[in-house]
This record gives structure tokens, sequence and C-alpha cells, in this order.
């Protein structure tokens, strides 16, 4: 095997070139970066593991960098924030070599790029064990200030980009983190709530009526159901593949019906939206399927258990 | 096994408290942290992996946990600058269970407080592989900036805090990392380039002379050897124990001769300093034996290859 980590650290600083935003980069003990211009800022982490969140193949290392910036700059755009930087720890299997990191660094670099998010710093280490890519990213708010989770009123409509389930199929390596759709809407009608579906729109939503301690009912044949979900043919229907099924990351929103409507008269960006539902006072969630009879929408979906 | 990812992260949140820099922390898609008052940021990363940072046992999850940040601290240190936020990435093996889960966070929370740092937010995984934990510290520097790998000036001499080699005797989990003294002796001093030993004196040091683009000569009989590299026994000296041991987690820096003399004459922390040689123009370093040979110190220590 050709390399190691540090010609990769080498490699990885000529390639990634100066940015205002990180007057000190890789190559010391933390990177310097410029102080914000005193909005709110943001930070999220996620870390993705081999044979959990993705598996080589069919992932290409490419793919998995790519992913690793993916879900965390969709959690900037569940917050309506700007992405700025990231910085990128990564565990790589010995076994895989040089090129396979180079690889795993170019994909996360192409979305960064994409998504003008300076890459600050990171730590690359070697071990026998799989892959593993934790990256944290830092963003800003707007003057809207930030969209919570816990932000949802009672009449508040619920929203969704997109098309829901059967991500699995390809879109979970694929996607295109929300985060100009979020900016829009959230400039364009002030959104009271907002979450990225990446545990499945039954467990998400759950998690938005928790923090805003409120209910909600849903419609069955209004949710946008992807044709990944159509075509799963695995006994579970498409409709239970949109709430179920993890890794849409698509945006789930609440605002207030007169904002609603106004969006949808006039939406702000190209990709669809659907209105689903209804935030209710009280708790939990009501599914009112397609022959009309309501039944209780239990949180399920995506859940790690010990 | 008891417990899941959602049970973990409600035991965390209800744990980690408020803090007024992180107006809102665990629960939401991302953190949002308060606007830094105007000095430059740092931001650390560190991923520690199991078999290679650590065993469990003799290592307890309490210990990873507290090393994960540690590392991390002693980066920011390393920088002169003051830790303020943390936010916390963890694989867990499946077969560990919840307990386990809340030692390691319960590790990590310890040396927060003690540092005063804030947890920001975190993601939790589970997965059939090793232990896997990554740490992104935030920091800020002071009035009189952040110290750098590269700013190492000819006539500079060459310090380190407390005793070099044998860290993996136990000094590799038990260290405190060097924040305040970092603070100290910059404000002391005002120190010209700095680096926090992790991989070793020789490696480390070169670190610095290649970022600063000058040399170095060292003193063998200078270098303070710790009491755990005199007693390895394992057929290396402990000379080359402290030239060559990582995980110190030591300050190694360098300032003007006037300022240092000054140090050491009056000495503004209680761990031990010593005057270990000179930065030199050139490159590389030399090592003057205690025969008073000198011979060149090869970039060494610890270098995870593929």
């Amino acid at each position: 095997m050709s390399g190691s980590e540090f010609q990769l650290i080498e490699w990885l600083r000529a390639r990634v070139g100066r940015d205002p935003r990180v007057p000190v980069g890789i190559g010391d003990d933390a990177a310097v970066i410029a102080p914000s211009a005193g909005a709110a800022g943001l930070v999220a982490v996620d870390m993705l593991m081999e044979g959990v969140h993705f598996t080589l193949p069919p992932a290409t290392p490419r793919d998995v960098g790519r992913k690793a910036l993916a879900v965390n700059l969709s959690d900037i755009a569940a917050m309506a924030g700007v992405p700025t930087l990231a910085v990128v720890a990564v565990a790589l299997p010995r076994a895989r070599g040089y090129e396979f990191a180079q690889e795993l660094h170019r994909g996360l670099h192409e979305l960064a790029r994409e998504f003008d998010v300076a890459l600050a710093g990171g730590d690359t280490n070697v071990w026998d064990g799989g892959l593993v890519v934790a990256v944290t990213v830092f963003g800003e708010a707007t003057a809207r200030g930030p969209v919570l989770r816990g932000g949802a009123r009672p009449g508040d409509w619920i929203l969704v980009t997109g098309a829901l389930g059967g991500s699995l199929a390809g879109k979970h390596l694929s996607f295109v983190p929300r985060v100009r759709e979020a900016l829009r809407l959230h400039e364009a009608a002030g959104l009271n709530a907002m979450i990225d579906l990446s545990d499945g729109l039954a467990t998400d939503l759950h998690r938005v009526l928790d923090e805003s301690k409120v209910g909600a009912v849903l419609r069955a044949e209004a949710i946008p159901v992807s044709d990944a979900a159509r075509a799963a043919a695995d006994g579970r229907t498409p409709l239970e593949h949109a709430l179920e099924d993890g890794e849409d990351f698509e945006l789930l929103f609440t605002l207030a019906e007169e904002d609603a409507r106004r969006l949808l008269a006039s939406p702000p960006i190209e990709l669809p939206l659907a209105h689903i539902g209804e935030i209710t006072t009280g708790s939990g969630c009501e599914l009112i399927d397609t022959d009309g009879k309501r039944r209780a929408l239990p949180r399920a979906g995506w859940e790690h258990a010990f």
C-alpha cells in the first residue's frame, strides 16, 4: 500500500484552498476561524458507519464522503441556516488504502464546493475496523432566526418537500440537501417549526410534536409517495414506505394556515410541496386513511436499539 | 439490553443542563450557539478508535469519554486558546449496552465541567464494530492571538512542559490537558510557536520546524524523561521513549531567548518547564547526545500507515 496519513494530510492541504473564513486551516493543532458577523451560530454533527449508513459496494468511497457532509448540510437546512464550515474525522479501514481515502475526500469536497462550505480541518486515522466518517458542520442563522423543532402551533399546516420513501434504492446516497429550499421557504413565509426527514416521516413528525407539545392529523392521500416507494414490492405498501423509511432528507415544516396558503399559491422553490396535515392541540398523531378512517400513527421508523 | 438511542439522548439532555453559550442544545437538528464576542474562533476535531487509541479493558468507558474530550482540549491548549463548546459523535458497539454509553458520557461530562466547556450536541449510533468517539471542540483565542506551529524563529529557545515518554503506562488516559498552562505561558511571555505532543517529541517538533521553515538543535541531557519512560525496560532507552512515544500531551513551544529566560526565572505555572534546545536557521533537527556527539534526529514516533 502506498502512502501514509502524513501524505494524505499534505494532499488534503494542497487540495483545500485558502478561504477567508478559515485564516488557519489544515496543518495546525486547531483551525482558526474568523469570528462570525453576529448571527446565531449553528453546529451539527453526524457520524456515518459502514454497514449501518452505507455498504461498500454498492456505495463508492466518493458516495460516502459526499453523504457524510450531505447529512450534516441537511441538519443545517432543517434550521433554515447557511452552512459555512466543516471539519471531518475519518477512521479508514487499513486494507482500503490511500486512493480510497482520496476518493472519500473528493466526494466530500465536491459537495462542499457546491454549497460554498469551507473545509477547516480534520483528523485522519487508520484502523482494522469498518469505515467511520464524522463530520461537524457550522452555519449561521439568517436574520429571521433559526427554525426549531419546537415552534409548531395548533392550526399550523404541515408541509413536506419532495416525495417520500424508498430511499435505500439510491436516494440515501445521492440526495441533495435542502439548504437552498429551506432558506427560500423561511424567507418567503416565516416557518414555525422544521425538521429534516432522516428517520422517517412518522418518527420525525413525532419529534416536532413532542418538542412543540402539540398533536397532528395527517391525511394519507396527501402524503407524497416516491416512485422508489411504489416500486419496492416487498410486502409493505408504498404509504408504509413513505411513513416509515429513513433517509429521505426532505424537509417537514409547519407554518400558519394563511402563510401556507400563500406559499402553495406561489411556491418559491421548484421542488413539489405537499400539504399533508395540520397541527392540533393535544398530543400524538392521527392518520386519516384513504377510506376516511382515523387511526393513531405511532412513532415508528428507523431507530437504532442496543 | 435495556434502553435505546432515544432514551440515551433524553438522558443526555436532562443531564447536560442549560448554558448561555448554547441557546438550543441537544434535541434539535443542529445546536444554536451564541455568536462569539469577536475573538478568532478555534476548532479542533479528534477521533478515538478502540484498539488504536485505547483498549477496553484496561481503559473503562469513562476513561475513553474523558480522553476523547481531553485530546481536543489539548489541541485548543496548543493554540493558547480557551475551549468553550464541544459536540460528540459516538459509534457504540451494540453488545456494550446502555450503561456503557452512560459511563462514556459521564467521563466526558466530568472533564467538560472541569474546563467549563458546554456540550452543545452530538450524534449517537449503535453498530457491530468497535467503539469510536469523535469530539469537535470550539474555542477562542485570547487578545494575544492564537499560537501557531509556524511562528518559530531562529534563536528561539525550545521549551516543554512536564516529563516525556512512557504514556502508554497510564498517562495517555489520565493526562490533564495543558489549557491553563498554555494561557498563562502565552500571557506571561508571548509564545512564537506551540504544539501539543501527541505523536512524540521528535515527530511533533518536526511539524513545528516544517511549518516555521527553520531547524533545531536539541540537547539530550535537557530532555525531561518521565518515570514511566525510565521504568519501561523494553530494550529502548528512556531517552528513546521520551523522543518517540506518543500521547504525552505536554506542550512544546518556542519563544525569544530573553522571554524564555524571564519565564524560566519566574515560571507562571507549577508544572516543570525544561529548556531542551534552540531554533536554528536551516532545516531538520540535530540532537546533541550526552557524550557531546551531534546526530540527526529523524522524524519518528507515532504515525499510522496504510
